[in-house]
């Protein structure tokens, strides 16, 4: 591999930043079990509350607020349960709601059975029917119990950014609870619990530039909360069972102190984004660019070449050094058409090709994906009449 | 801290093996998604693989076997569970079978209710009571499911050996699933699950010098598999959804290869654990020590002290430089009166303290322990004529 490659698919996983790292290594050193009361497990012990401290901070919540789990999707499983409880009383969710354009572990369900969960269409930008999603929740049948509502703050394929306060206030209008998946925005976009009107946040650690195997709830209370799927000793305060995944915890929290820092030193550049989406139209003014009338992540282009496979694409750039995604990279290699698209009306098997880069994506991995686009365009272009020949 | 100390807690977490760190280390620096298909995505899946085999290695089993989890408590709470699926078709298990001495994650009864699960008793060797077992399985109605039954091989605080091989025949003989909670035998007693009579094997990495957070669930096929728990991407063959902790699992296979070396060339030695009881009762002649007439893992010895409180004792021990546990550490933080006593008839609040160690703690941690214990004991037998004075 003497050719220089461009990673550009932070959305699928970000590469571990160094001071998450150091963090890493120095709790893996750490002999020791957090529950213990010896010396050496209050040791660990420490190391786990200062990061329940740095991950709370990134979303302006308390560290008590913060329960760890092995990732974004036990999260989105736990929370996504018929059973809650308000203080020691038992609380029933009698119907989930979800976009259509969610991530497959919100999809997905988490507890509830395939009937009792409402599929919410999006627009065209992908943008959540608000009148459908009120229309639902006006039939809601609150005698079986309260409406469950998820909702991503900002999706993984296009970056398509959802109107999380609108949507908040409706919930609470009809006094249901809402689960925000806030993986993809988690540090690219400020998030503030105590604004946000989510009863709940799903966040992950390996899309922050953390390790890979670890994310959290954050709540806005921990008054009402889900029955604990994984349920053993009392960690966590009862609501997740288990010796803590200490290493990759250590790791989140110093993903989140420096996602914090950038944040509130100027946030995430949104040139690099523009650049790229410019160069792609004059590439291929036949570009068809995901979401783009709509605010989305500084970091995410979701486009699509006609007559070109994103599959086929995808391949072709892997080839030519180019890490990027077509759709989302969920589902063990497996690559289908995006569910995403789909539900934005685009189901016609294209599919998509997604860039998303951080801020230190550097000029050099841009230009090779350009280079490269650049290429791959001509040959589409000196093929057509080809084939027209041929024809 | 000049001091030295001791770490005889390996039941509690076992310290980190240099092979695991360096193969965490290794993980850590991997970009890319497990299920991304480029380049970056297929070196990170070539890792998880790796670390497939050597896990299931450990156990006889195959890579295709093995089901990686954030940790034993999640591979229980999914096991445990009323919905399995047979292929394609469901399949109920309707009543659940637990031993008295199980750990929490197992006693908490995963998704079954409590009303669906029955407690077997244990004798005062920790043995569990199989007529009892063979009573239920009889009573057993099967016109509303099969029966699962779960025990230890190895008990966490007593080390006691559970007779798995006449534990499995019996439910077989009734149809029923054997669940193994092998989590302190694996890596210290050899373990083949093509000839253990368990289905399922639950294995935790930090026991065997693994990092903390991972575990698995290695099945003798996966034909017959539990509903998960944690749903989203297709992760795992669709039985674990979420990113896979790449660094950890890397971490648990490099201790899976190094446990398994062990037990190849002579496994563990149990002098030491000879040493220390003989010790014990030298110093202590009224010292218990639990389930010593029985089978018990080379590694683990609990006793109690006529007139001392464990909690108090371990919390000196600390003091003096040694780690060990009173009962388990399971709970938080929290101590209190061990469950496992309590099911053996032991139930008087005394307590146990569990001295744990691994091949490789030296003479002077132990020589460190006893010095502790000898000036402990001396002390308890100077108060005694004073008390009885002072009465």
């Amino acid at each position: 591999m003497a050719r220089n490659r461009a990673y550009l698919d932070y959305n699928a996983s970000a590469p571990l930043i160094a001071a998450a790292r150091d963090a890493v290594v120095n709790a893996l050193m750490q002999t020791g079990n957090p529950s213990s009361v010896h010396l050496e497990g209050r040791a660990t012990k420490a190391i786990l509350e200062a990061a329940r401290r740095d991950v709370a901070a990134l979303v302006n919540s308390k560290p008590d607020h913060v329960v760890f789990t092995s990732g974004a999707t036990e999260a989105a499983s736990t929370l996504l349960t018929p059973h809650y409880t308000m203080g020691r009383a038992a609380m029933r969710l009698s119907r989930l709601y979800v976009s259509a354009s969610e991530h497959p572990c919100i999809l997905a369900g988490g507890q509830f059975p395939a009937d009792q969960v409402d599929v919410i269409g999006v627009d065209q930008s992908g943008l959540l029917d608000l009148e459908q999603l009120r229309a639902l929740l006006v039939a809601h049948d609150r005698s079986q119990g309260l409406p469950l509502v998820a909702v991503q703050a900002a999706n993984n394929e296009t970056g398509v950014l959802q109107p999380i306060e609108t949507i908040g206030a409706l919930v609470k209008e009809f006094g249901g609870l809402l689960v925000v998946d806030a993986v993809q925005a988690a540090g690219r976009i400020p998030l503030d619990i105590t604004t946000s009107t989510a009863d709940y946040l799903i966040l992950s650690s390996h899309k922050i530039g953390g390790p890979k195997g670890v994310g959290a709830i954050v709540t806005i209370s921990d008054l009402v909360m889900p029955k604990p799927i994984i349920r053993g000793g009392g960690q966590e305060k009862g609501h997740r069972g288990g010796t803590e995944a200490l290493p990759l915890i250590a790791g989140f929290g110093a993903a989140a102190r420096v996602a914090k820092e950038r944040l509130d030193s100027g946030g995430w550049p949104t040139q690099k984004r523009e650049m790229i989406e410019q160069s792609v139209r004059a590439i291929a003014p036949d570009a068809t660019i995901y979401g783009e009338a709509v605010d989305r992540l500084p970091n995410t282009t979701m486009f699509s070449l006609a007559e070109m496979k994103a599959e086929t694409v995808q391949i072709a750039f892997d080839l030519a050094g180019i890490a990027l995604s077509a759709g989302s990279a969920c589902s063990s290699g497996k690559v289908g058409p995006s569910q995403v698209l789909a539900a934005m009306g685009y189901g016609d098997g294209t599919g998509g090709l997604r860039v998303s880069t951080a801020p230190d994506t550097s000029d050099e991995e841009i230009a090779l994906f350009l280079e490269a686009l650049k290429i791959m365009v001509a040959r589409r272009d000196r093929s057509k009449p080809a084939a027209a020949d041929a024809a």
